[in-house]
């Protein structure tokens, strides 16, 4: 990926159309180009720390690089921050070199001289976070390595009857998806970080993908794994379902690199679709869309993709997309309504014909009598190839100087309209108080029988030079109010530095001292992903 | 409930019919009660260990018992060694008192002054625990008591909206799913031990329910919980799902009071049923229906309730029945297939009138292709009326001087079979070596994507005064080969003292570690449940 920014050059096509300069024009953001960002060879690359005792150790078990592109490309994740420092050529928290083990054994090995010779150890997987996971901190140590797993990309074992798989955790998804497709199986994982998102990056932060309403979160298809602490190893092997005493596999997944490295997981799979459908639905506004999606899920009749913008996130839709689908959608609908505004709905059903057709009908029979007014496959479709879009778009806005993030949560359904209202007031007053009145949309994208996500994205006019300001005011507040509201801080971008500070809030004090024991048992030394999870 | 046995002398009528005398006769079992209990009156109870001023202590914060009747009622739980034990006057391991705290404040109080006074905490919901899980084992402790949850037995919140309910631990199943039902509601929990179980015995020790296949498992019906540990209070609220690192709801779910004490629980529940519908299916063999079990479940088409007992476990329902249903449903399959023996399957859906209509459909169109023959619904209600019953069969059983025991495990599909074998071999070996050899059946009860469990019973012949050595030889040569074929230690009955020495062998050396870990954090002085779970 380019260092400053998501995927490669040659998948940089996504940019902003020419109506989205009316949407800019609301929030008083310039036009044109503002803050282009520094070539690779300009940024301002510390010199590394590491020994040349521990060099030479872990070159002994595992290919290392300490050349400017590899420390540069680790040296931070997809976060606003992280982008914002890496296009203006910081990169003073790169890793001391990347280190790339082979193996299970190659791994622990990494870990022994680590421990040995005091070395901070940042497992990094498609370096995707948006919370600070990846970020080399060094902690207390004198240094700090990437522990980069893209050469553990095999797939191990295929369980046709059991449908299960075991799969490498540097395996990308895409790649993942190949390689079961020709076994004509699908993990049906589909994060918005698709394209570059790893197995054990996913399980290691309890991911959710797109169609995870339909196919489960991650955490819901992991039936075993392997974990290389400092301390040793943790083999969970794959079962349907134990009562065998408290859930490790749960204390693993999750675990953000804070405990140990995920060497191997086993994974549920299903047989790859032979069906997919993906359509429109315009609600009369945010709230009668999400009764109707409550009532689906509780009925058992959610589709495998359930998605519901707010009338602000639907508006904005509608604009970015032209005078084509979108526009006529809405005409459509405001004739059948005669009412302005309204709440767009992605459904989408997969699985074999005969499965898509039956869920199908029996989800569309419960939207129409919620009032829904079906748009056809043309949304659909329209969602489908924008998909993985979110983040080219967020480099062309960083390009405008614009501050934008994303963030989630999520809570019982009696509890999400208060949530809703407490985010949104949070982000809009507190950037309205640096005079920066942002534009906030939000999603509705996975549903759960007691409750739902909620998906926020703002847009505010960058200050120059103050924008990590801006964002961390913006942040904060948010996050304050989801903690206060009932929230949980993260429903699928993972705790990571951002987070961290928030943990105690949702678990306790004591939740943290039973997560800072294990910490201890399996990391003794602290060199495990420093400043993450954990706040110490 | 009686204290050697289960349930209450009024409900005694669930004995054996005459036809058991033949399969007794096969095992070699006298005829006649060989062995009845002693009374309250005859057991030999030690005095009460516990200081006075421990005892003043827990006085002043909760109900303290410890007459005889109270400390022999809760001497042991309901494993076949604690009947032995009970039933010939043993209750050695008697608590010193019973505490009854009323409110989560009040267990707090208790467990400060059991950390105080160094007196050992067995937490006691209905004990019903058949693996040694409610023993009061005191460790290095002078004295134990039983902390009875009897008095929290409150509904404490429901949320119609996102269907989800706060309960106390001490609710007995029964009268949450009464109190629930008035709302319209229903937790759809249905163990064998239903009439004595409590909410929070279910969910410290992973329990399942008999319709767990479609309600899921108590430990995907919990969203929040709080626990009080000696070293203070864990509270997480209810979420439908988080990223927020290693889920520790999961690391309370079936901590087995070797934590502390779960005080409330927040669970998901279900519209209650308006309709339901239990039928009987005969396969061609146990293999047979397994495979056709499999293609339900990885379908989505699985019942709520499916059960498929092997031949022999066929045979002796059959035998049992009389001349009843299953003769009749014997004979039509005898008829249709043109062999002897045969797999009994019960299948079960419950719900809104449609739901059921289509859910059996889709069902019984897949068991068809399957080759089962449909037998109709009066095996399903003879079976619905016999859920319960097991227990009181039991004790019939050991007044006869037979040993009798169930056992379970889960694992993948394409491991079932090995494990099936493997477990009835040892059984078999174990006691053919004690020349005693064993009547061994087994069912299939829970099913899940990627695998299924296996519930064995089995019975033989009893050595006077050498029961409890049968039985540890063959519960011990069974768990060796669960453990070595890949197998779970327990899939529903927990941990306790019974499965403790095995659980290292299925988490490991580390996983144990991590438990121990968080153990030290939560219970530094190590008062809660010693000897269960954990080894030491």
């Amino acid at each position: 990926m380019r260092f400053w920014g998501w995927g490669v050059d040659a998948d940089a096509g996504h940019g902003l159309p020419p109506q989205a300069d009316g949407l800019l024009a609301e929030i008083g953001a310039p036009r044109g180009v503002s803050a282009p960002p520094v070539a690779l060879d300009d940024v301002r690359l510390p010199g590394s720390a590491l020994g040349d005792d521990a060099r030479a150790a872990l070159a002994a078990v595992a290919a290392v690089r300490d050349d400017r592109e590899a420390r540069v490309l680790h040296a931070a994740g997809k976060s606003y921050p992280d982008l914002v420092r890496q296009r203006s050529g910081d990169v003073s928290t790169a890793p001391d070199a990347v280190v790339s083990p082979g193996s299970h054994e190659a791994v622990r090995a990494v870990l022994e001289v680590c421990a040995r010779h005091g070395v901070a150890v940042v497992p990094f997987g498609g370096g995707t976070s948006v919370v600070g996971g990846v970020e080399p901190l060094r902690g207390a140590f004198a240094s700090v390595v990437a522990l980069d797993l893209s050469l553990m990309s095999r797939v191990l074992a295929v369980d046709e009857r059991s449908l299960t798989v075991e799969l490498e955790p540097g395996l990308r998804l895409p790649e993942a998806e190949a390689a079961l497709g020709e076994r004509g199986l699908s993990l049906g994982h589909f994060p918005q970080s698709f394209e570059y998102a790893t197995v054990g990056g996913c399980v290691a932060t309890r991911s959710a993908g797109q169609a995870s309403t339909g196919y489960g979160r991650i955490d819901e298809l992991v039936l075993g794994l392997q974990l290389a602490a400092p301390a040793g190893d943790i083999a969970l092997a794959p079962m349907p379902a134990s009562a065998a005493g408290p859930d490790l596999r749960e204390l693993i997944v999750g675990c953000e690199g804070a405990l140990g490295v995920i060497t191997s997981v086993a994974l549920r799979v299903r047989p790859r679709p032979a069906a997919r459908r993906y359509e429109g639905f315009m609600f009369g506004s945010f709230g009668e869309g999400a009764e109707a999606l409550r009532v689906l899920e509780q009925s058992g009749a959610a589709p495998h993709v359930a998605r519901l913008s707010d009338e602000d996130e639907t508006r904005v839709s509608l604009t970015l997309a032209g005078g084509g689908w979108k526009a006529r959608a809405a005409g459509a609908y405001l004739r059948a309504r005669k009412v302005a505004g309204g709440a767009l709905a992605i459904c989408g059903w997969e699985g074999g014909e005969d499965a898509v057709r039956r869920a199908r009908a029996r989800t569309v029979e419960l939207l129409r009598a919620s009032g829904a007014v079906p748009l056809g496959t043309a949304p659909g479709r329209a969602w489908e190839r924008g998909r993985y879009h979110g983040p080219y778009l967020r480099d062309e806005l960083l390009g405008r100087g614009v501050v934008v993030e994303t963030l989630e949560t999520a809570t019982q359904w009696s509890n999400l309209f208060a949530l809703y209202r407490a985010v949104g007031d949070a982000l809009r007053s507190s950037l309205g108080a640096l005079d920066t009145p942002p534009l906030v949309m939000c999603h509705i994208s996975h549903l759960y029988p007691s409750g739902a996500s909620l998906y926020f994205t703002f847009f505010c006019r960058g200050l120059p030079g103050r924008e990590v300001e801006q964002w961390h005011a913006a942040k904060t507040a948010a996050s304050e109010a989801i903690v206060a509201t009932g929230g949980t801080i993260t429903h699928h971008h993972a705790v990571g530095s951002d987070h961290a500070p928030f943990l105690a809030r949702e678990v306790g004090e004591h939740g943290i001292a039973a997560l800072r024991s294990v910490k201890a048992a399996l990391d003794p030394a602290g060199i495990m992903n420093p400043g993450k999870l954990l706040t110490v």
